[in-house]
């Protein structure tokens, strides 16, 4: 039951890479002890990146990605190759395998070097341990035997090991005081859940709580008074991002103001890409591409946002002849050459690791990123006074 | 994957009541197209009330109560029928099963009285319709045959007919207006969910949002500088129950103070039940017993609060000698008869119908009923102050 209920996103992702037959879909089945990828001896039998959902103690719920050989061969190789490097941006956990009897070559220190500068965990797995020579190792190595299971149980140790540390990072509660009065602009439209808040302003208010803050949660249509009801005027307001352009209005410019969207991506990394991804909108030209996408096709409201009001926005803004082309669901372009810039969805709980997957993508391709509210923001011209609160991004419109 | 995500206590619970071999399991697998309950000609073939998740369109899912004939003999058949009756504070919608060829009898007679007491909308199904002679039927019926389903789809309809309407009750919106500012004192402990609010909490603010009014969320400790930052005194404060003590010192008696259980108990229908049943601590006596219940045996931090903190607090307020009985999980005893009252946890989504069904139980046997929250309330000597928003209830304290 626990396996199955935790969701793909919450799960560590642990990335298999290396050349074909040094026994990466092996080494997976010796760490699960089961037997789930087609393994021969024959090269290149992981054709397509497979995934796999498990429990491996001691870490917990996994999902293996085993990959295609970094050595296949030919224009349908090449794809793979470049497929199995896509897989990194979903990878928490790398294993370089390595066949023990033929030890690192060119192509497993370029995919090291990408490794690191993407700044992932990784192990080095010299696989094949029991018919190979003693050898000195590198550093991150450990040998192991698919086969014989030598070394899988210190192999498990070393991968809990790598398991990223519970961040510390805050929604709000670096940004504000004990007794600050914090107001939260929460408007109530259909798309919101029947008689409950959504997740991120439950959280936003949680962590001022835990801030030993309070807040004011209004809707846009009594903010005004809400304000007035206050001796002084508040520490921080954030809003939704549809009411921004209201609320910046009601709002007085000697008060920060920011949006749940801004307060997100700053939360899970992403400000500065998003940011910097709203900002590439004054560099469209005439005849530019943007590819707008959706992570899921069941919000009704997003494909009204992001079909309809998204692109009048864009065009209004930029005053540019573009062209829009709209994805959702699954349907992710592996090549973005042909897109001038990628607006994503803000992404729900149940896809945040495909959006962030997604945006890794498009930073690996230079294609400038970003998503609905902070687009939002910046086509009504108040993206800057919007991050203002934080100085590192606010330098990017400066 | 709907049909059994569905948990049972939003599920439309349908109660079939009746003589031994009225074709109550007939009529119910007819209905459901299911070999559910086991049929036979033998009377009494249903000894034990049985549940059975399903759906049953037009209605959706439902739980089906089959249950013991109430013409059932001996000292195990007067136990028996005793359980059916009480299955009925389970039942949204009661359907009393006849066998058409015999009628109706003192037995149903008095079930449909005991049924309209208790305000269950009911159907009285005529079964063996094929075989008996034809025959003016009373008001709430429907001929129907088990057997060659004839009318089974009517009978559906009729069932879907009787679903109680959604009701139009205001967790808070009631009792507010418009620009109001509202005060929520939610304090953090360790039973609160990590980073998120629990959901009476989210309705409740939801719930003033969607009335146009406003509210301020504060842990206890920032509560007076909360309170000193507004020009005007808040409409209103709703506190949770633990923080009671605390709050009501904080909180000018000018400014109506509540509670959340209180909000939720007169949400549900059961503050005047609770309300009284708290009041019976007046009436307690050296000797009496106190049973204290618990619907789930999960929650570490109700155990302290039910076996420690209210025997304590029982003790010091009525200066008595009790005894104190301690139930969690499913043993709620059947028999009541041996306490003075019943003080049970406030119920958490999961179980609520279950908490409901023990008051409705202990109410058939006049034995006072509350649950933490308005005992605490109580103890504390404020349900007065707390229940003084509701007037029908407040005149229980006067």
């Amino acid at each position: 039951m626990s396996l199955q209920s935790t969701p793909s996103a919450e799960r560590i992702h642990i990335g298999l890479f290396g050349r074909r037959n040094a026994g990466k879909s092996s080494v997976m089945n010796a760490l699960t002890g089961q037997n789930l990828a087609i393994v021969s001896d024959v090269k290149g039998t992981t054709t397509d990146p497979v995934l796999k959902s498990m429990e491996l103690l001691p870490l917990g719920p996994v999902v293996f990605i085993d990959t295609p050989g970094l050595d296949d061969e030919g224009e349908l190789g090449q794809m793979r190759i470049k497929k199995a490097y896509q897989m990194l941006n979903k990878t928490d956990i790398a294993l370089v395998v390595v066949d023990a009897g033929e030890g690192l070559s060119p192509l497993e220190e370029t995919l090291i070097e990408t490794i690191q500068k993407k700044q992932i965990p990784y192990l080095l797995v010299f696989n094949k341990s029991d018919t190979a020579k003693k050898q000195d190792l590198p550093a991150h190595s450990i040998p192991v035997s698919a086969k014989t299971g030598e070394h899988i149980h210190e192999l498990k140790e070393a991968i809990a090991a790598c398991k990223p540390a519970d961040s510390n990072k805050r929604i709000i509660g670096d940004l504000i005081h004990p007794n600050d009065t914090i107001v939260l602009v929460t408007p109530i439209d259909e798309a919101a859940p029947k008689g409950r808040l959504i997740l991120p302003q439950q959280q936003t208010i949680r962590d001022i709580l835990d801030s030993d803050a309070y807040c004011i949660v209004t809707k846009e249509t009594t903010l005004t008074h809400a304000l007035s009801s206050l001796k002084e005027p508040p520490a921080l307001v954030v809003t939704d991002s549809q009411a921004f352009g209201k609320v910046s209005k009601i709002v007085d410019e000697s008060i920060p103001l920011t949006s749940f969207s801004i307060l997100f991506a700053r939360y899970k990394g992403n400000l500065q890409t998003v940011a910097a991804g709203a900002a590439a909108l004054d560099r469209l030209k005439d005849g530019d591409t943007v590819l707008i996408c959706e992570g899921c096709t069941h919000h009704r409201q997003c494909g009204d946002i992001g079909t309809v009001k998204l692109p009048n926005w864009i065009s209004s803004y930029t005053k540019k002849d573009l062209h829009f082309v709209f994805k959702s669901g699954t349907e992710f372009p592996d090549d973005l050459s042909p897109y001038a810039m990628v607006v994503h969805c803000g992404g729900c709980m149940l896809n945040e690791r495909e959006v962030n997957y997604r945006m890794k993508c498009a930073a690996d391709q230079g294609v400038p990123f970003t998503n609905y509210g902070i687009l939002i923001a910046q086509v009504h011209g108040i993206l800057k006074r919007a991050v203002a609160p934080f100085a590192e991004i606010s330098a990017l419109f400066s």
